[in-house]
């Protein structure tokens, strides 16, 4: 009897027969990669479609019993290639879990399956006036459970938190297959170590979530404002949004585009796009900032004055069309550079301050290596993501080296090799480096503790 | 040669001799409790007062060498009995590491020795426009090093999150003295497990805290407005305090006040003083809320219209001075409670939603036990502090019968035995009920991998 035999029979053959366990080469072939480009050498065994806890908890049983190992997956959006399936694994996809069970308005939270797009729990808050506030670029397609994987990031971190800021616990298959509940369905408790943040980030390393209870926040009140800016060089764009965040006024989006990455945009969308929304087209790098709340109208005002007081032009947005079109510049950035090669997305993270070094570095880094590294910022919360440009397929050793050299000086600025997307197999060989070889090996011994086989994504992360 | 000789020539005589290291009976003593009245039975070896990073490593490398119980402290403030010196242990007490080491306003960090106290740390970031979040009631006494060790909560929380969610890194000594650094100093980064959240909560079981760096906000624009109202009865008030969490409207502070509890706080100020803060003394329950930011008059008169449709009696305050007679109100019920007895202060959380029911709950188990139970809850975010009223000085057994009634229906309730002060010693019999067997195995072999000689204040929280 082999592991997937085995499998079968703690399924039930009707289970298997209604797909939820297949063998189909080109659903193996296509469960590979995630949006980073990078895919696994050899192929799955099987992927598991589960539609259930048990379906998920069967699957890690029969894999502790043949350790095999399983490779979690979601929408398979991820940047990073954790969610890659691996040679002779199972790939447990999830994403048919993707059932909302509970909205409880007057707690402010939500219960979901993992297979739950976050747009699509967006849209569910929504007439109860509440919303989930992780907001990857991926939102339209990724799902709930992948962004707490991963702990992803988005536009809105710098006013309304990260992934793990917005989940209050979870339900997780362990990899012998017991089920476990983390955390609590209030705002506040301390019983016991915090597993829920653990697991949050995890990359599948730990266990499989099967169900989050997510914290939704109320919708701020009124029209979000928005205003757009040009500026002569990217330090002065840079300037400019540290003195937003210096003069405490909070934007819920704070976009930094580079002059490499708006003339990409410009080409992209035609310069005369780009006049109508600003009314110029004067200047190399863009600001986009966004108010929302009671204070938006004014906060708007004060920033685009400071704006102006550091030499940009700017344009506050009369109405929500006008501060679309604002926004649809920025939306352009990763159609643009798709329309002209392949491009290693980064995900480097510095303290705000120090921004404006990071740019420098990656001036430096583009002219060292001879590699266009268009860069669009987070500029609220310092999180960058410069976007090496090749002519693929694979990423060429030159990338990785210019790569490495932008960890390294990120780290160096007190910063992190990665903000949002995580380490997956992209970033294992950077990861011992950022860490130091203590907390290294106090990670590799946590994962020892829920993982003892080590069946849970083996190869991502560590190793 | 014992622990104290090998530490002592760790230390360095002169380092010893200026008072780091002593055995003087009454510090030894004093270092056995905590807020909770809670004392360890037998008495600690030795007490280390670290000056530095150093003292502490030396400390615990003793205490490994050795196989002896260290428990780390700060000021001493905790109300669950995890900082009392044990018997036969070193009390490591981290008090006197109390300088603010940098505050960097661009990047809206603070980083701090262990030691600061909180009110402390808010005192200096004022200036500049910031503010620590967390606010435990103990915040001019405590210590930010002991808020992060148990995850403190406070009044803000609804609005402004729980400690975690203010640290953005920590140094922490390892058990056997290796010094690790974790997180980061930017908003936002996904490199490997977070061990930072971990750290926080952990009461000292897995590592000492030697360092932290944490998030500053804005402080939030204008004056707060304060309202005041009485209701009938505790149920109307939790209705109100649902009510204006449904309206979408976010106060800083909302602080509600039982039957019992504003009976014994009129009893102590005065009836006159009642009255002069709400202009009227009708009613027996009290909801106090606070708004701040730019919608802060127009919010607080949106949730005054809400109290008088549920009933309530009601009074904006008009200004500062008058705002503060309102807060005095809440501020004296722990004056007032202590006046008239013993008191064990109780923590649960619940769903907001349950509030109403925990509140009943808590006047059935009063009546069943023939206890007094005065109750102040953060209603903003369903954490409750049942006051059991007794005479002492030890807790007696019906007290904790009735407390782990208490518990037990929290929990069904969907809520926890602890929402911000801990497990310590108090409550760790309870606790193996609320994690369920296999999460509680899995917090002791975390535990394992961060203690492994079982030295990092053994008996608290587990065992």
């Amino acid at each position: 009897m082999d592991v997937l035999d085995w499998l079968t029979a703690a399924l039930g053959e009707d289970v298997v027969a209604a797909g939820v366990l297949s063998t189909d080469p080109a659903l193996l072939d296509a469960s590979r990669g995630d949006r980073s480009g990078w895919r696994a050498d050899g192929e799955p065994r099987a992927i598991v479609f589960a539609a259930s806890v048990e379906h998920v908890q069967a699957t890690l049983r029969a894999a502790s019993e043949f350790r095999v190992p399983v490779v979690p997956r979601g929408a398979g959006t991820g940047l990073a290639g954790g969610a890659g399936g691996t040679s002779g694994s199972i790939v447990l996809d999830v994403s048919r879990m993707d059932r909302i069970l509970e909205i409880v308005p007057e707690d402010q939270l939500a219960v979901v399956q993992p297979g739950v797009i976050n747009s699509d729990l967006n849209a569910a808050l929504e007439p109860h006036g509440l919303f989930f506030a992780p907001d990857p670029a991926s939102k339209a397609v990724s799902t709930v459970g992948g962004n707490i994987a991963t702990n992803a990031g988005g536009l809105l971190c710098a006013k309304y938190g990260v992934t793990r800021e917005a989940v209050l616990g979870l339900d997780v298959v362990l990899a012998d297959g017991r089920l476990i509940r983390t955390g609590h369905r209030t705002v506040k408790g301390v019983t016991g170590y915090d597993l829920t943040a653990l697991f949050v980030g995890s990359e599948g390393t730990l266990g499989v979530i099967v169900g989050a209870t997510v914290r939704a926040l109320p919708i701020p009140p009124g029209e979000p404002r928005t205003l757009g800016a040009l500026f002569p060089d990217v330090r002065a764009a840079a300037a400019a949004a540290a003195r937003i965040t210096a003069a405490r006024l909070r934007p819920a989006v704070m976009e930094l585009l580079d002059g490499p990455a708006l003339e990409r945009i410009a080409a992209y969308l035609g310069e005369e796009t780009i006049r109508d929304a600003f009314g110029a087209t004067a200047g190399t790098s863009h600001l986009l900032v966004q108010f929302d709340g009671d204070g938006a109208t004014a906060d708007a005002e004060a920033a685009a004055a400071l704006i102006r007081a550091t030499g940009g032009t700017v344009r506050v947005a009369a109405d929500a069309a006008e501060g679309e079109r604002l926004l649809a510049i920025r939306r352009a950035f990763h159609p643009a550079l798709a329309a002209t090669g392949e491009v290693l997305i980064e995900d480097v993270a510095v303290p705000r301050s120090r921004m404006p070094e990071m740019f420098d570095a990656i001036e430096r880094i583009s002219e060292r290596y001879g590699i266009p590294i268009p860069t669009v910022a987070h500029a609220g919360d310092g999180n960058l993501h410069p976007n090496f440009v090749f002519t693929g397929p694979a990423v060429p050793d030159e990338v990785w080296e210019a790569a490495g050299d932008l960890f390294r000086t990120a780290v160096d600025l007190g910063g992190t090799l990665t903000g949002e997307h995580g380490i997956g197999v992209l970033k294992r060989r950077w990861l011992a480096d950022e860490l130091g070889p203590d907390s290294y090996e106090l990670q590799v011994k946590l994962k020892s503790v829920f993982d003892p086989l080590g069946i849970l994504n083996p190869g991502k992360v560590f190793g």
